[in-house]
């Protein structure tokens, strides 16, 4: 006999900075009706994944219950909250509902790859709250750094959750919505059975600032500018980007946007009225005739991204614009883990050009959108849940985060990406693990993380590759000798000839010398071709390549 | 008519972090006596330079120039400084000089080519020098973060050069010499001509912190340690590396060394007697019978090196001993930019385990092996140079110095790898640009860096590889179809059939459609079979492969 239980499944972002993917479900085992907030992407790298274009979560398990889901929520729009919508939309065919900005770019992306735009459903902040099969869902505005973000109330079956999505304790964070601990007080003050919570910057002891100490510090260093000024940060951080560019203004300089999502960005804020107004910009053609200490750019490409505008105008010429000696580069940004050896190839590039860089070791010029310690905690005790559920973090993120929890009261819970959490009864229990993990977008199509396809381009990109190709007449001997190419590999290596004529001796000599069993057998010829080739090529350059045989027979 | 002149000429380090070689010349401008000091390797990352295994300055200039060298220095034995001694051995054989510690892991390294152990010369530091022709050189004493780390004070036609070598101001380095500021004054006080100095930590504002203040931070966190305590650092640290041991002694933990570079390390540091005592240290095998409280390991991996002791223990048992909820694992280290992502890898898996974490976000538990800022001034002002070399540093590190440099009223010279300046009159300038460059050495062989091989696996990477094998007979039309092989690509795209059968179909109507002169043309073959798949492969998975086509004639 089975109640109705009402359950928490992360799919993606527990465990891991990146692709968001929280699933909520109520109903008998089995059969819960579900909600999913947030659908986001992750970005590929080298190490792990090369040639991938995009990471999002496996949403297996979803679309086998696609009848079971009322809707989906976007919290904001940060890529890794929002990108994979458009990516999964095939697959899950569910209603999503999000505000008035996050909309925008949601029915932008649905757009761009050919899906109903009106899937999307703009919905009024809290107050007004939206009901899905046993879910009711309120959007409660939350400071942060892009415009919109909120917070989720979700209540259900008499239990209220929230969902505190990407925050920061912020009263005065310019454009976008303060944090307003009396709205706070209100939603939580029937009690709350579970705060699901950012841990991002819970390692982060000292109490995050506001984004209002930014500008000031700004306007000072544009004060000591002598050339032009190229700033970047996130082009989805509007705050800051209206924060520098009133900065440029006030120092007389004209602005220039430079880069796609800057303009998007700019643009998808006035358009929806998130933000009001921003100084007026010059194009990059009309730029060319300003003098230089009269201009501010703001670019993409805070994270040393090789094609946004930061790492071109590193490269020389961006729209006709150049950067020169003493002319000077701000990084109002931080790097993100991983992204330091791109931010300090552009850096180096300007410093080669004479270009000023100021970047963030000062503090000055960058807050956090997320809650550091003392502001998780700050909303830990106005919501005051009985369970607190960390999210959004790395594993020693939530553990640090559960650990916070419990030391204070509350009943802390460890779930990472597949993890099923029951949280009907009085103790939240995990009552299944389902399988999770990463899908990637790799140009037009969707390959499962461990499939091997990536596992091989590894492994070329390490070993290099070689193609053997041999032609067995009917009688199955060679005819002609074994035909090497190589990609990847030195052309010569310990006997100081051709890589290509050692291996092709080698393998002439092992068919040669194989039994007729052998060149009979596929496998078997196989198996000896690659295994020559293989010690061969170990023996002149100390490398076993991979290998592609090719057996043509004429029989 | 040319007189003698005095040269400098960086070959790797400046510019760059890694792979120091530095070229000090004196005779008729092309005839010029020369000596190098240092000559160090770089680490390859998968982002520029997969499947190398270390990465060597370009040192053709020097082995065109062989019978003109004198002698290599080594400053101290960092593989950033000494790492590329027995790799170019062959092609330089010139004799090595450096310091007894130095010269024992500079042995090793010979002994393991084949090389002669004999060209390593042991030398006495300061006051003894070394006359190679007409260079005259002293090892002078210097803190840092390995034993007998060195400045060389080159004396030559009646001018004083000084080459810093790494250093930090510490006058309590625990095992190593000290900074000594008596010495210093005495060897710069007749005039030294040029300062050449370490940059790399010319952005760290605060004065250094001393090694001696690390040991008790160290005490108090093991008194608070439950379970095992690991620790990690630099093998090469074996000041921090004693710290650990001590502090792990005193807490009454038996020391256990894991990982091939700590203990040869200690090895080395006991040997040659920089180091006068070690802790008693007990096998991996002893401490399995050891209670886990009573244990304290040191270990290899702070840069969460995938084959090294730390990476090992996070993925389980690692000569038999393995981590378990309750441990503490300490990053006694900072980590280098381009690492973070291994780093925090072995701390989630960390995490899983249920082991607490403590790194050097404090500043508590570790002290850099480079002058600050405020240090350098230091040794500026002992030295008081006429000129300022800035070296050992990315191009923006070599800026910033070169400009405090002038503005404290030296001449700041900024001279990145390949810049080769004459130093002999009153104003330092550039004469040369000499081609500098990275080799790789890559498995067991050598290939620059230029050469393509290191551009097409990466290649191979971003886009997976395909190759195709066409027989045509006689007549030279096409004998059976095309074949098909992929590696690192999709199994289907677009039309949900194999992506292999779609390429033959493609490749089978190209085949069909061709005219005869491109049949028998292998040129116009290859680029239009190249380019069917490429268009194909494009349509089906939005990725254009590398190929290799193999056409075989049986004419």
């Amino acid at each position: 006999m089975s109640s109705e239980r009402l359950i928490y499944l992360p799919l993606g972002g527990a465990g891991e900075i990146g692709m968001n993917a929280y699933v909520y479900g109520y109903g008998k085992p089995g059969k819960e009706r579900l909600i999913v907030v947030d659908l986001g992407v992750a970005f590929p790298d080298m190490d792990t994944s090369p040639g991938v274009d995009l990471i999002i979560p496996d949403i297996a398990w979803l679309e086998q219950r696609r009848d079971q889901i009322e809707a989906i929520f976007i919290t904001h729009a940060h890529e890794d909250h929002i990108g994979a919508v458009a990516h999964t939309y095939d697959r899950l065919r569910a209603p999503i509902y999000t505000r008035k900005f996050t909309a925008n770019i949601a029915k932008r992306k649905m757009d761009e790859y050919g899906h109903p735009e009106d899937a999307v459903t703009t919905v009024a902040p809290w107050p007004q709250q939206t009901t899905v099969g046993p879910f009711t869902v309120g959007f409660l505005p939350m400071s942060h750094s892009i415009p919109e973000s909120s917070s989720l109330v979700i209540d259900v079956a008499g239990d209220r959750l929230i969902h505190s999505g990407d925050f920061k304790i912020d009263m005065t964070p310019g454009v976008g919505e303060a944090y307003d601990p009396e709205l706070w007080a209100d939603v939580s003050k029937d009690g709350v059975k579970a705060l699901i919570c950012d841990s991002t910057n819970v390692f982060s002891q000292n109490a995050g600032r506001s984004e209002a100490t930014v500008g000031p510090e700004i306007e000072k260093l544009l004060g000591t500018a002598q050339g032009m000024v190229v700033a970047t940060t996130f082009a989805s951080n509007v705050a800051r980007v209206k924060t520098l560019a009133d900065a440029g203004e006030r120092a007389g300089r004209s602005v220039v946007l430079l880069g796609r999502a800057m303009k998007r960005m700019v643009e998808a804020s006035l358009e929806t009225g998130v933000m009001k107004d921003f100084p007026p910009v010059v194009s990059p053609e009309e730029a060319r005739g300003i003098p230089r200490e009269n201009l501010m750019l703001l670019v993409t490409g805070s994270q040393g991204e090789r094609r946004a505008a930061s790492a071109q105008l590193a490269r020389g010429k961006y729209m006709g614009l150049e950067m020169k000696e003493g002319d000077m580069f701000l990084f109002s940004s931080k790097t993100i883990p991983g992204n330091e050896r791109g931010v300090i190839k552009v850096i180096n590039a300007f410093s080669e050009m004479g270009v000023d860089i100021v970047d963030d070791s000062s503090g000055l010029y960058h807050v956090s959108g997320h809650a550091n310690r003392p502001d998780l905690e700050t909303l830990h005790d106005v919501v005051k849940p009985q369970i607190l559920i960390p999210m959004h973090g790395e594993h020693r993120h939530l553990r640090e985060h559960a650990k916070i929890a419990n030391a204070k009261g509350m009943k802390g819970v460890l779930a990472v990406n597949g993890m099923m959490i029951d949280l009907s009864g009085n103790e939240p229990k995990v009552v299944e693990y389902v399988d999770s993990g990463r899908t990637y977008l790799d140009g037009s199509t969707q390959i499962g993380a461990m499939d091997g396809v990536v596992r091989d381009r590894i492994r070329m990109a390490l070993n290099g590759h070689v193609t053997v190709t041999v032609i067995m007449d009917e009688n199955d001997e060679a005819l002609g000798d074994p035909w090497v190419d190589a990609m990847g590999l030195p052309e010569q290596g310990r006997s100081k000839t051709s890589l290509v004529e050692v291996l092709e001796a080698d393998l002439a000599q092992f068919l040669g010398r194989a039994n007729a069993k052998t060149l009979r057998d596929d496998d078997k010829l196989h198996d000896g071709l690659k295994r020559t080739v293989r010690q061969s090529a170990n023996d002149e350059i100390g490398k076993k390549p991979e290998v592609t045989i090719v057996v043509s027979r004429l029989s």
